[in-house]
């Protein structure tokens, strides 16, 4: 696909690793490089500055113009979760190939919306759940379908992190739900919901509990005029208006049973984003901090013999390894997102469809919304099909 | 305590351990050894060949006429849930001291009755939750009440196994409701809920949900005669009518939030009793696999030289170690019973309580029960206090 | 075998566990309780109060008295290294079976002797390397001799403690070369050396390394006689006369290459006991401070399916676990005393050999003692045969 | 340093591993990019290919004519060991800063001569042993530098491969002396040697062992007229003509011990390359195959809290993490390359010397041989200074 041309819109934490991924795929796989065209940003400064450091040919601070461009094949939307239908839904009716960040959009009506502009464009999309690309992942997917684990009894993931664990932690965009749309739940149980729908299969019902531990923080610097209230040492305070914790349980089609926790309040977890699966044949478990590692358990191996074994993904078999380093040196988080921008890439030059496509983001959206408002009901919730 | 006698009712798995520790305590800490005065048991046979073995005095097959002897003070029951209640009511109206396994009963009504005349009888009395005295456990118990952990706002365990996963595995008892009163939700939930209530607090509410993955197995031998439905094979099927898998999410009194999962369906895992406390200032977590080892992240470390420490409980400053071996010297499963027979000794020498007492196991009864009821009705149900 | 007698010699921390294993075996293996006829110690006292705790008939303080009764069938010899070889030869003299604590002697002429002794007498020796009858050890012997492993190309083990790491921790017995023959050496490298043979063969060549780190210690209490020089504390030191590490490489005679280490000063090690044993079809490892757990690698494993497994060897099919308690429940230090004990009792009754005798003790004391030369001699040293 | 220039000998696993390093150092660190002349390899087309995957100006077969080009700032050798005196000399007399892949040369002698070239031409120089730049083996020399763990005890390290154990893998070029130098010993040992001199200092003497376990192998395909002997299945084996596997002691000049251990023959070991080191303050470990992770035990913690910690070495405050993802997130294999980029590109800018350079990978080179002479004479041999 020689002259496939990409936009990027977002300069920050996703923004930089999606750049890093489209520069360096085709020094790795058999695909001509992707032209990196233009980044776009809200701020002109940053935006051509780190334009200059990934190799985007242009910035751009107005990203509806870098849509209209004709010389566009792909548009990768990397901005926060509120402005994701907007930009994406425009991108579509352009008829480019959209990428989106996770989670889909912050609410299931726009990621509804965002679905069936995706269907009627016809291109390719993909909600990028990137740790479905990790290697390991990706070869427990294939030993799930192959049906090295029979029959599914039990999935069971949380993603905990710490990050705001410190009272005096102050009130960022994340912590408000105008902005966020949710806090640990639309992140981090995001991501354990994609992987349970990925590895699994579909959830039929749920029933979640949320809570926040530390309601009201210092407003960070500068902005004093929000939610002051006099308090004795002149700090400023606002409320925080996401959740800092939230479980659910969950029944899936199939009839396996699912358990899912998402916190900011684990003292020790950074990035500790592990699930397990149980089946009838053995089990399978990942943990995203040693992310080249896969626990499995086999009921076929000898009786005396049987144990957990930890399967490095690195070998010139697993998916995507062999085309890094040999046996044995360590891929990291980044690589995820290479393996994704391949996969799209792949797609459009085959015609055919990457996944999760926005179909498959809409529904991990519908879990999340019925858990959520499992939470606020205190009910069982259906999650509609 | 020179000529304290003891009568230990159960010739089983329990049977074996309780005989065990009554048999070691004494030569390895401070105590007089407790006269093992009688073994009872169903079998008489087994029960006198069992007492041979573990150095009771006598074996006798009648434990109403053992509770009516003045020489015993302690009696030890160990014999299935539903004949608890019975049991040690006996027991106490004939002023002993009394050690009941657990879970205490398999109804709420009957722990009711027991603790009512465990205050009555005014003797020591413990529920055998013995997990509460791995060395790692209860120094464990120590640091969170000297405020290592601060407010503590998780609670997370499994109490995971695998040993039916099987579907040719047999019916036997533990699998029908009338005998063995529930499935891993009394067996294996219990030990996590008494975890959880000795080291966090109080629960409030709890929303769980069960199932049961094989509904028919094949009658042990000699049971043809139940159920048997004309199979091809010739197999006779029973009914399973208990649950396979049991999980729930809780709301602490402290505020914490709490989930807990027991399965027989766990591939791999053997006895996977694990749990993790998140609190302000560190996390702890515990392997009932690796019982010695606990993992400890303290927020109060120097920044860049914080992570998990796993802590070998083996030294003579952890509870119960120093009266082994020197430190790095392996502890195993039996050493919990040690403890707590070491523990109810002391108690009843001292004239203090020991912990946990019927009222103490009444409590995590009702926790259970509100579970139970919770999967079954699909609501949040209320602990009552 | 009713009626067979023991008299234990040595009241220490082998004597506790030797006495407990005594104890204990017949509890829970299919064997007539060896009857615990006199523990023999130096002080009375104490002899007398440990007797009573593990319930030996009788204390003594007269080796040579205890040794010389008719009624006595086994000899256990748990005194310090230095009395073993006059001890066990008078006990083989007298007819007896003669267990004796490692190393067998502190020097390879004793070894010789006990060793002929041995041969002379006819009756049953064991040398008490406890740690081959840990079931995960046990449980590689098994798959190596059955092929799994295949020729062997690597032994690699170390014996890692920390509890002299301290400069002021005291010039105990443990650190005279007079009293205890060598430091780390004969008491750690001695086990790793026992389990090399055991596991992959005979030692052809050796080349080592000692040192002592700190050369001089305070005296233990009481002892400021000794060496004292006037120090301006008034710190009464003394010269340690033993190596604080030892380390060897070693040519097996089949060929494979073996490494040894045993220090005590690897600051967090507290019974650090490890190996590992390549082979040309997978690798197996073990650590003591994890003695449950057997590690293994099979390159008979599908491909992108390999990795190490930790083999939980509490199995019913795993060698001395079924008699204990259901799978996954933990064994620790001391039930590999009790497997030693079962496996003499069991020799006496069947007439056959117990391993590792003391020919088999000797042969591993060879290997220290040219180790031991060639760190003197800084030269390759052949071990004797 | 706008307009610095680059150019790459070699297109093999090195080249391209440095290459994307180049590409990538200033899209995370605040460098100018080093502007990536010409890439020069031996196979014209290959070479084309690869400058075009990763972003070469040009393609060159002619290192003589590069290295004579007046544009050029900086030549990276990753070149085979036996042309790297060659190639760096001629580099180094024309004025440039040089990069050598490890080790610095396949003899000493050679060694010498470029340490002595570079002197003379007093550019930088970097022999490129990356994994001094894990952030986590960075960390843990600045943890030793501010003496958390005081005196220096014990070295140990191994370095453990697999690659070659079936027999029947063919004799490959890393496996003949006249191209390779060595096996296992230049190419494994050379690392946990500069690992050992980069946080401990330096080696005085050693004594080590060699084996080659499989002496003959299959030719590749197309060289059966090498060697050839009429094998029955017309197989044409060839001589191994390296060790396998090597083994060395060493003493430090600090007093402390090393145990180093390198080999291609354990199962199951892909890149096992750790290091332990024992200090009077506490204990670090670290292991590549989880290379984010930092092991530290201290023995100033308090004495029943006192365990390992796994440091996860992603913090903002670990050298070299915090320009790449937020903590928690890994880094991988060629991050070490790119942190290697970015401290050459700034001592060249700064006008400071990097490390290791020429001298310092000499000195690594003098362990090496001194351990292989060892091998050959069976003696301890000094290191010459």
């Amino acid at each position: 696909m020689p002259g496939f041309r990409v936009a990027l819109l977002g300069t920050q934490f996703m923004g930089r690793v999606h750049s890093h991924a489209f520069r360096t795929v085709a020094s790795f796989f058999p695909v001509d490089p992707p032209e990196m065209a233009v980044l776009c940003g809200q701020d002109a400064q940053r935006t051509a500055a780190q334009a200059a450091k990934f190799g985007w040919e242009e910035a751009s601070t107005d990203w509806r113009e870098v849509i209209a461009r004709k010389d566009i094949d792909l548009v990768d939307v990397c901005t926060p979760g509120d402005s994701h239908a907007e930009i994406a839904i425009a991108a579509l009716k352009a008829g480019k190939h959209v990428i989106c960040e996770k989670p889909l959009a912050n609410t299931v009506a726009q990621a509804k919306q965002m679905a069936a502009a995706a269907k009627k464009a016809g291109t390719v999309t993909l909600t990028a759940y990137n740790y479905r690309r990790a290697p390991a992942v990706a070869h427990a997917k294939r030993m799930i379908e192959r049906g090295d684990l029979g029959r599914i009894y039990h999935f069971r993931a949380r993603y905990l992190q710490d990050w705001i664990l410190d009272p005096n932690f102050p009130l960022v965009w994340r912590l408000r739900k105008e902005v966020a749309g949710s806090g640990p739940h639309g992140d981090l149980n995001a991501h354990i919901t994609d992987m349970a729908r990925y590895l699994v299969g579909e959830i039929a019902e749920v029933c979640g509990m949320t809570k926040t531990f530390i309601r009201k923080r210092p407003l960070p610097a500068g902005e004093g005029e929000l939610g002051r209230r006099g308090s004795k040492k002149g700090a400023a305070m606002g409320e925080v208006t996401v959740e800092d914790a939230s479980l659910f349980l969950a029944r899936f089609e199939n009839g396996a049973l699912g358990s899912f926790e998402a916190t900011r309040f684990a003292a020790g977890r950074k990035n500790h984003h592990t699930w397990e699966i149980n089946g009838e044949k053995g089990t399978l478990c990942w943990d995203l901090e040693r992310l080249n590692e896969l626990q499995w358990y086999s009921t076929e191996d000898a009786p005396t013999e049987r144990g957990f074994r930890t399967i490095l993904c690195t070998e010139a078999g697993h998916p995507y390894a062999g085309a890094w380093w040999p046996a044995g040196h360590m891929l990291g988080y980044e690589h995820t997102f290479t393996h994704e921008i391949l996969d799209v890439v792949t797609a459009i030059a085959k015609g055919t469809k990457a996944q999760p496509d926005f179909e498959d983001g809409l529904r991990t959206q519908q879990v999340l919304e019925a858990a959520m408002r499992s939470a606020e009901t205190k009910k069982w919730i259906s999650v509609p099909r």
